[in-house]
């Protein structure tokens, strides 16, 4: 046998936070054979995973000693920092590697960074794109920021977790502004569809009756994002075939259409104030994306 | 040759309004062999119509009276209105059928229905969801709603646009009712999209570089959204896999992070203050969907 087929029984890890994700990573660690120690701050998630195999430790200190590898998967990075920032917790981690998938800011993910510099921890950021049930599957969606060296290490174990994993770059925040901005898109959108849901059954529609037409709606996304990402990274925004001026007048039959029905239509608000004020601008000619080189116009010089 | 057998040559239809979907409405009703009247208000949209063979009108009354199904497809109900309801057009229109294309809310929908009712005309609702550039292909989409044998009597000439045609039923309301529920979703989707690229560019991520990972996010909406509308029409909404408590913490770090680069985020404010207040009556353990069942019991008794 080669050097370099990579043996899963050979490797460990160790996953702090046993929430559902958390769960879901230890538990597609435990199938392919990886030793994995678990560990949740609020004791009594684990029965499952140990029935599965894995170790329990009785303190977070007591887990991270487990393994190279230590995997954290919490709510945000108030919840990281809270398990992680503890002195005997660092000085266990002294060398070993933290793989960060909780979710949360850029600027903490660099600040995470540079505090694992500070005290001797090999540090890779990282975010899930996917839902926990894809995680294992060819679904799951892994991104990373951080040394390459560091994720070309790892990656063989990291890769029985499924799916597609892209290293970023080196930029610890990279993983973090992927992160925030793909999240962007999806609750905006879950935000547009509850709404829909809503509008739609005060006409007597049910979730059911509109779903195969939300999931045409859907359908017709991807290429437009390609569309107009080519328009915003160019610069130019044809809006020839849908000028905003005929957008807005749509976004203003929902607005209506809605608040007839007593239904708050305040995302909607939202979205045809930023196409109005684009307008206002001298741009209602354009298509749409003109709005998010106008929204980028407000950062700071 | 059975009777039952569609001849587009022997069918004629006129499409009112030149803008670019009714310019792509009347090139399919061309390509196919249809005898094709084409009239806009404003003149010379017609040119590339006409080398494809349509006939021109002087008027709007002429181009109604030279054919039996008349298409309208213009800005809104207001531009709609402003064509049919002149006296000299109304009369020409007696006894044929308008199929209405245009954009506008279901109340606008019923009060043209009523309309035609009134003076004698046949008339059918309907909604494209689907750009322009999908006409005559099989990816457009169409709705209908009005009396059933009028859609069915039209339904071999409708046909030639291309794609799914659905009828949704007798009230003549209901194609504008999904229209609107369905460009709700679509439009909420591009706004996020706009707003998650401006991020992304302030990160130093170019749009092209966030496309294929934004296409990713399209592709988990459809199976979402078909688990969310068993939520909404079963009244269950788990929370189990990502509790809304969980979602709003994640609203929050892309509010944050966006602010922080100077970026207003007025929708993604919008979509966390809707799951604060959900959290607030006591949601919190639930799924994103309790969301649309709050918003809907904002309607008036």
């Amino acid at each position: 046998m080669s050097t370099n087929v990579f043996d899963p029984a050979s490797a460990s890890v160790t996953v702090l936070g046993l929430g559902p994700m958390g769960r879901a990573l230890a538990t597609a660690f435990l199938d392919a054979g990886v030793r994995t120690t678990v560990w949740n701050r609020t004791p009594g998630r684990d029965a499952e995973l140990v029935a599965r195999g894995a170790l329990t430790a009785g303190s977070a200190e007591e887990a991270v000693a487990a393994s190279g590898l230590v995997v954290v998967c919490v709510v945000n990075y108030d919840a990281s920092d809270a398990i992680l920032r503890r002195e005997t917790v660092t000085d266990a981690l002294k060398g070993r590697t933290v793989v960060n998938l909780s979710a949360d800011t850029p600027a903490r993910a660099r600040d995470t960074g540079e505090w694992a510099g500070r005290h001797g921890v090999r540090y890779l950021d990282g975010a899930i794109m996917t839902p926990a049930p894809s995680i294992g599957t060819p679904d799951a969606v892994f991104l990373y920021s951080g040394p390459r060296d560091l994720y070309e290490e790892h990656r063989p174990v990291l890769d029985v977790l499924g799916g597609a994993h892209t290293h970023l770059g080196e930029d610890i925040g990279r993983a973090a502004s992927y992160d925030i901005a793909l999240l962007d898109i999806f609750w905006t959108a879950m935000g547009g569809y509850a709404h829909a849901v809503a509008v739609a059954r005060a006409e007597g529609i049910s979730a059911g009756e509109l779903t195969p037409f939300a999931q045409g709606i859907a359908a017709i996304l991807p290429p437009l994002f390609e569309e107009f990402a080519h328009d915003v990274d160019s610069g130019t925004y044809s809006g020839e075939l849908n000028p905003l001026t005929s957008g807005a007048s749509t976004m203003a039959h929902i607005v209506h259409a809605s608040e007839e029905h007593g239904i708050e239509a305040s995302l909607m608000r939202a979205i045809e104030g930023q196409a109005r004020r684009v307008i206002g601008l001298g741009h209602g000619a354009d298509g749409f994306m003109r709005v998010a080189e106008v929204l980028g116009r407000t950062r700071r010089p």
